[in-house]
């Protein structure tokens, strides 16, 4: 490693220094975010953007596939909707803004900026449903919301951020939980195979449950500090929202009855789990499946070869552009091992170097990001053995971070054990919660560690709450979120 | 037609006694929009929200084979960055919808929704680019902005609406003009090949241009009510908002220069004129490279038969939902004349029809929404009869709409004609024009026409000014516009 080189990759502070300043290290050396002169909020670069673009199209055909259609409500909505549910306003007035001027003039009634669109979507609900055959509606939509936020990092809090939220309501009770849990399965089956980040489903106590829902399910990760993070939410809402926006259907029973409905997202977020899940000392590192580019070529020529090594490069990059996103590297400016770190930075899971030597050989040089593994391979069958190498990639990156997670799971009987975890290990911790709100509280105030979910897989055996000592309790997960 | 069916389809206002109102009546009969109770907001339901996302996917395509990549920018712009352009601040100023509260608190300094993102994007761009190896920046961004409308129509003019914005940063001027007319031929080819809307491609003059331009190019379209429609803007910024901002960067001659921008738009507005273009008094028709649904199949048969029909017609939609986008309509509750005004109202391009005798038969009926035309043809080879009718359909419309258009295109040499043509035909009108403002002005206020573009293509022979009658001048093309 020259000294250059060194001096580069000095910039990103390392992981077990200081967890939060390597995390946006990493985005400004990866290039993903940039900081906007309106407080708390990014500009999402288009690489950062390009891996939102990927999210996005894996969790839409997904969505579509289960049978629902994109639509599209308005970003304001008037503050007499926003205030009809009591819960609801409860949770979201702090972090709402609002619009009090428009067209130069000031408003008869101010408007919110959506944190949500629950309400807004209700209205349009209870007109457009009338009968059983109207349901179930299943709708979901792409966009961007507000939540005016006191202290903000990229991608996991920002007062704007990019989501989706599905909407949908139904004729009972159960298809509406059949419908939130088959989204919460949804989002599980997508993060672990598509970001390849383990998660534990389960559902949320009633302290931490979205402020209007009846039930609401979510999904857990495992960060690279030890910290929780939940990655996506689905709610039961039951029928608070339908009582209050008035949602009826006549039933085939001939009678007048109440929608069930569900609401569940994913944001932008996701991709601070990816960095913090994924990501090392060098930078980022992205699973192929996410990755807006999975293979860079870098052509490796003293300078009288240069343009035969090139045009090497070039035939091989144009053969395998079919079936994965390449990029050649042809910066005449910079030396290849400026170039290797540039990429490793920016978390390409593949790099495939080549020079003189390489051509006379037949093969090239494959560096995979996750192992820093380096094998020359034949460039006969080439195509297929980058394919491999990629869904292997993917497979190690989830195997990896299933191992940190398993490593970082810990079981607490006592009180004293949950501290004493948290101040040496942090992690995740099983734990027996009574159900009580008062143990909860406790332990959030000793500790600042939130249950983070009841997880739908039990342990077999019984554990007394950690807190009041009680047997006979459900065993849940404890960890310090983001 | 039963006296349901006739019932079903005067509900339409015909195109030809209130064409405003037939507008409105397509789009709630083809269910693509609610209002919202937002002033002037519109919800973009499931079918019309498929809709945009075709027309997305086409154009997106096409931004990214011509180099560019996507990103997101905050939708809030302090008002500072707003007010640096002054033709800027000026064109939009009226329009904004202002945030003044967030987080309970009252901000120091008001932030507008964006109605378009020049200003903020330049305050970033100005901090990315600092030498000529950073040049172009070719940036897209899709997104939702808002512009206070006073009276507001579905797609057409809504105080919030859905578009993409392109914002570009190049060396020099050459190059600036060169990517401002390429993504104006972007366009034009989209809207005339994807959407079938025929256009006639341009400049706008100096009193139409967008506030802070150089120059505006536009593509602009014909309504069947012979009002023009803008289509699609790209605009040359020239250097404007780059000394504003102070975008500069070290060029290879070691100077320090300011950049040469553009930025370019389309928006959900483009539905407006999908409607307007092709629909008629049996509502809706979409060219089917834009439809949702492009086939559906409707199966014809009395109760006794109902079951081998539905089977035999299930299976003939699974054999084509490979290469099209089908749908079986099996509801039992309504006759097949329902459906049949259901799905036109709706535009579906083609119709399948299949009843007892076909099957007997081995045939289908085809039925074409643009012609109305009625096929039996065999169920052998039916998949490629079916593909080839949608490009058939495709291009009819592209024809009749283009026939439309040299119908109502005239030539006026006075001013006189010009508003006698506006009183009697509309349509577009090509007329000289010497150039001047005041004779601009003049024809707008005495017709309500304003000069749409001056085309690049300029037909053979000199024309005086049809307002001063000066000689020498610019052919252009007036007419009223949405």
């Amino acid at each position: 490693m020259s000294s250059q080189e060194r001096e580069f990759v000095k910039e990103i502070t390392p992981k077990s220094e200081d967890f939060a300043q390597w995390y946006v290290d990493v985005i400004r050396k990866a290039d993903l975010i940039d900081y906007a002169p309106v407080k708390g909020c990014m500009v999402i670069k288009p690489y950062g953007y390009g891996i939102w673009e990927r999210i996005q199209e894996a969790f839409d055909r997904r969505f579509k596939e289960t049978g629902h259609q994109n639509a599209y409500f308005p970003i304001f909505i008037p503050e007499s909707f926003f205030q009809k549910e009591a819960e609801h306003v409860e949770g979201f007035a702090p972090e709402v803004a609002w619009v009090t001027h428009g067209g130069g003039e000031e408003l008869t009634e101010r408007l919110a900026v959506r944190p949500t669109s629950e309400t807004l979507i209700c209205a349009m609900y209870s007109k457009w449903i009338q009968s059983w055959r109207d349901l179930p509606v299943l709708i979901n939509q792409w966009c961007n919301v507000v939540r005016w936020e006191k202290s903000t990092r990229p991608f996991l809090r920002t007062t704007e951020f990019l989501w989706q939220e599905g909407h949908t309501a139904h004729r009972t009770e159960e298809e509406a939980e059949e419908e939130a849990l088959r989204m919460l399965e949804v989002y599980r089956e997508r993060v672990e195979n598509i970001l390849a980040i383990p998660v534990i489903a389960g559902q949320k106590t009633e302290k931490e449950k979205f402020a209007g829902a009846l039930r609401t399910y979510s999904i857990e990760a495992l960060m690279g500090d030890g910290r929780a993070l939940q990655a996506g939410t689905s709610h039961n809402l039951g029928q608070h929202f339908a009582k209050v926006f008035d949602i009826t259907f006549l039933d085939q029973d001939d009678q007048l009855k109440y929608v069930w409905q569900t609401s569940w997202g994913v944001s932008t977020r996701l991709i601070g789990a990816l960095i913090m899940v994924h990501g090392d000392d060098r930078g980022l590192v992205l699973p192929p499946k996410v990755a807006p580019l999975q293979v860079v070529v870098v052509p490796i020529a003293p300078r009288k070869q240069r343009e035969m090594v090139l045009a090497e490069a070039r035939a091989l990059a144009v053969g395998l552009e079919d079936r994965v996103q390449i990029k050649l590297d042809d910066r005449p400016e910079y030396t290849p091992g400026w170039k290797f770190n540039d990429w490793e930075m920016r978390g390409v899971p593949l790099r495939i170097e080549i020079g003189p030597r390489d051509i006379e050989k037949g093969q090239v040089v494959l560096v995979r990001r996750d192992t820093g593994e380096k094998t020359a391979v034949s460039r006969e069958g080439l195509e297929t053995r980058v394919v491999r190498e990629l869904e292997d990639i993917q497979a190690t990156l989830f195997r990896r971070a299933k191992r940190f997670m398993d490593e970082n799971t810990h079981q607490a009987e006592t009180f004293a054990e949950i501290k004493e975890i948290l101040e040496e290990r942090r992690g995740l911790i099983w734990a027996g919660w009574c159900g009580k709100r008062e143990c909860e509280d406790a332990v959030k105030e000793e500790t600042g560690a939130t249950i983070r979910c009841i997880p739908f897989e039990q342990p077999e055996g019984t554990m007394k709450c950690v807190c009041c000592g009680k047997g006979e309790s459900r065993k849940v997960v404890f960890a310090r979120a983001y």
